[in-house]
């Protein structure tokens, strides 16, 4: 909505007075010669978060949306029935939320399945009674053959001691178990520390000449249940792979501390098909001023099969859808056309995502913003934005607005996100939304991303904050400027 | 420890060119004429935060010394078996962790039993079906008559409502029913703005001439759980008084909203007993340079007895456990005499804070700092405290490096928590360890506030912020001045 004269000018005396401290605030290196007057614009009247945090706190509808797409579609890995069942969801819900040019993007996308048969059985030479511990194929493993593999155990906890072991790593199953370090404030930081040996174990183990790889499941908590997550595939080139349990995980390095030779039996059924159709789910609010240009808002509709992706990423699409409905419900109409995308093929090849770039590719300058949210359904913390100096003081300064809904920063990234990363490569302003990390992991990929992980408050939070950032960055006089393209990345 | 010279110069400098934002990021009104040196001693030297958070977060002990307080002393209201379990539970945990003065300290406390009757009936004139309703005495409540009562409902949501009734309220059961505000951006907030009807709805309902109370319980959840809490007590001046779930609060409203006239029948044997002999437990690790002076920290011991009491406040008791802990673990030695102390019976009576406060009163000078948390064990936030300009800068400057454990502000408050307020009474500078609350009421006072609904990371996050709070402050060459004395209180 466009600031009344009157209004306008209030407003800027409302931000010129703490415009040094809005900067600073959030730990931004903002210029000297950063002026007061262009900030005036970066935020809609006063009143108006107001008023969309009443409506958000008062008739919250994120969680909601989130019962149902958790109902309607618990497993949608892409491919799977679940996968086609939260697309018409999607496309269901956007219309029923009166949205306009409501479509199906198609994109085709990467089709794996779990099968029925994902054992990991601990052998014995001595006679012991087999002892069975918790697994699940990695996303992207190929099967075993169907005699299952059988083989020893050898522990390493980096790729330089796996390379150091040379031939003795052949024929055998090579056991990744360096846990995430939990001194790391951040378990996004930790889990990018550890993460490697998912995403590049099975064709590590390959290159060694092991039968199979286990993988310690990224987390910190210690229980029996396995995070599956993507790993790089390439046929020939890797082995069967799961991910164990961490108790599971702590059982095998307690036998080999105690010099034992413990042996495995692996059997997994899961396997590769064709490519399967599928599509983004696309839903706009017009812009009454600047229709053709674009600020998109959205999360991954597919998640992974082990439970209803409740976290990932069930809440990152309602709460975008719920900023549109939000919006919509109030009867604001931004300057630009607000978008709302689910991406279909975050979790194990990205197709949604670089065919959205792909098929908009000519307009994608109209894209002035575009805004993920693919870290939970927790409590806010902040925002992560690939814009720099001025532009991030901008985006910093509703930041600041949001401080008592649990914003405390907007910090500079390279990459805010797997979604839009994409449009990154492409100069597109892109942002992150970023929860509160501590429970994340816990749940991450596994049997325990349930509806009941998700605090129905701390995920309407979230769709708030993120609701009057896009709804700020639509109102722009002036939109953020093209940022530096990312480096083009392998999807 | 002290800062050697050569630590303390490049301590400064790291210190004093970002002072003008340590300030303004916590939104504090810093005075202009701030000297930078003044700040040089008010951190350790750099490098003691990730000596201590490494040992925090690599060898936490905060959840392990929950799950044993849950375990011997589940439940531990004031003058129960479970408080005096929980009292020898301290002793052994300070003595066992190496403290020194380790000491009881006794108060007499009151002493109210919930019983085993408590019983809410909706009753029909027209033959249907008794229906049961979720409900808990609240603290402090007389019993009903043996035979019960039983009266028809009135609701009310507010003080002014209740005396607008007149007469129409006589011989009635008085049902509050006005919910937590979800639109305050903190649930403390909401709260503060709700729990007038628990604390004082009893003696209103008396006053008007009701038979009974029935409060709806303090959370936004909706389920069916009844939150107990203390209400003001006075004989003869208050009727029987439960709390009840939101579901039943919920069904209480529609019958009313139908035109309906429910009658209930409420049946409640709790009862007083004589005050009763109790303690707050005390230890101590001496300053090595001040030992005379006092670094307080403490969480309290007693606990509402529908539940083990893990949030509220076996955190903060393991919490202000754990700061010694790491502290003697790491073999600091602090200029000042860091305390412990873990009070008994904050939630009805406060006789363990104003009884330190009396005993101690006389060196109540010698007490530079008191820290308490009280608000659940979730991921840390940030910290209120009772000093103002400088004073509050200073801490403030600490807090400021503590923003990757999840600090995001230091903000001056008057009533920074219960425990402390006799203290500040006295002109004490106190503060209070605030974390996230989105969660907190869910659980608070009810039957869920178990030790599942603590998670191990967020509580001992908390941990770590108080040690280094804490250590900081004794460590401080110029101690906090004293701050302006709150009014005091009735306890």
């Amino acid at each position: 909505m466009l600031l009344a004269p009157h209004l306008r000018e209030r407003s800027m005396q409302f931000l010129t007075a703490p415009l040094s401290w809005l900067c600073t605030v959030l730990l931004l290196p903002i210029p000297a010669t950063q002026s007061p007057p262009s900030l005036a614009a970066q935020v809609p009247e006063r009143g108006k978060l107001e008023v969309l945090a009443k409506e958000a706190l008062e008739n919250p509808r994120a969680y909601a949306m989130l019962a149902e797409l958790c109902a309607v579609a618990p497993k949608r890995l892409s491919g799977s029935k679940g996968a086609a069942a939260a697309v018409q969801w999607g496309q269901k819900t956007m219309l029923s939320l009166g949205l306009e040019n409501v479509r199906l993007e198609p994109c085709m996308v990467p089709h794996w399945e779990r099968g029925t048969l994902e054992s990991l059985v601990l052998v014995s030479a001595s006679g012991a009674a087999p002892e069975r511990l918790s697994v699940c194929s990695l996303g992207g493993s190929p099967p075993t053959p169907a005699d299952g593999i059988e083989a020893e155990i050898v522990m390493v906890k980096s790729f330089e001691e796996l390379e150091g072991l040379g031939e003795r790593a052949r024929g055998k199953a090579v056991f990744f178990n360096r846990p995430m370090d939990p001194v790391r404030p951040s378990l996004f930081q930790a889990y990018g520390g550890a993460v490697d040996q998912r995403s590049r174990g099975s064709a590590a183990a390959a290159k060694a000449g092991a039968l199979c790889a286990i993988v310690r499941s990224m987390t910190l908590a210690l229980d029996d249940h396995p995070h599956t997550g993507a790993m790089r595939y390439e046929k020939d080139a890797c082995v069967p792979t799961v991910a164990i349990s961490t108790l599971g995980a702590e059982r095998l390095a307690t036998l080999l501390s105690r010099g034992e030779t413990p042996r495995v039996k692996l059997d997994l059924d899961c396997r590769w098909y064709e490519d399967a159709p599928s599509f983004n789910v696309v839903g706009e609010i017009l812009g009454h001023e600047k229709p053709e240009e674009i600020v998109l808002v959205g999360g991954h509709l597919d998640a992974w099969d082990l439970s209803v992706g409740a976290h990932d990423d069930g809440a990152g699409c309602v709460q975008a859808l719920e900023v549109m409905r939000l919006i919509k419900t109030l009867g604001w109409k931004p300057r630009r056309t607000l978008r709302v995308i689910l991406w279909m093929n975050e979790e194990n090849g990205l197709r949604g995502a670089t065919g959205y770039r792909d098929t908009h590719r000519e307009k994608i300058d109209r894209h002035v913003f575009a805004l993920e949210s693919d870290r939970g359904g927790f409590a806010p913390r902040g925002f992560e934005s690939n814009s720099t100096g001025a532009d991030l003081a901008r985006l910093a300064a509703i930041g600041e607005q949001l401080r008592p809904y649990g914003i405390q920063y907007v910090s500079h990234s390279t990459g805010v996100g797997a979604d839009v990363g994409p449009l990154h490569e492409l100069g597109v302003p892109c942002a992150g939304f970023i929860p509160e990390s501590a429970r994340y992991f816990d749940v991450h990929h596994s049997a325990l991303d349930t509806l009941e992980s998700v605090h129905p408050r701390e995920l309407q939070l979230g769709a708030l904050c993120m609701a009057y950032l896009c709804f700020s960055v639509a109102e722009f006089a002036e939109p953020l400027g093209r940022v530096t393209p990312a480096p083009a990345t392998q999807h």
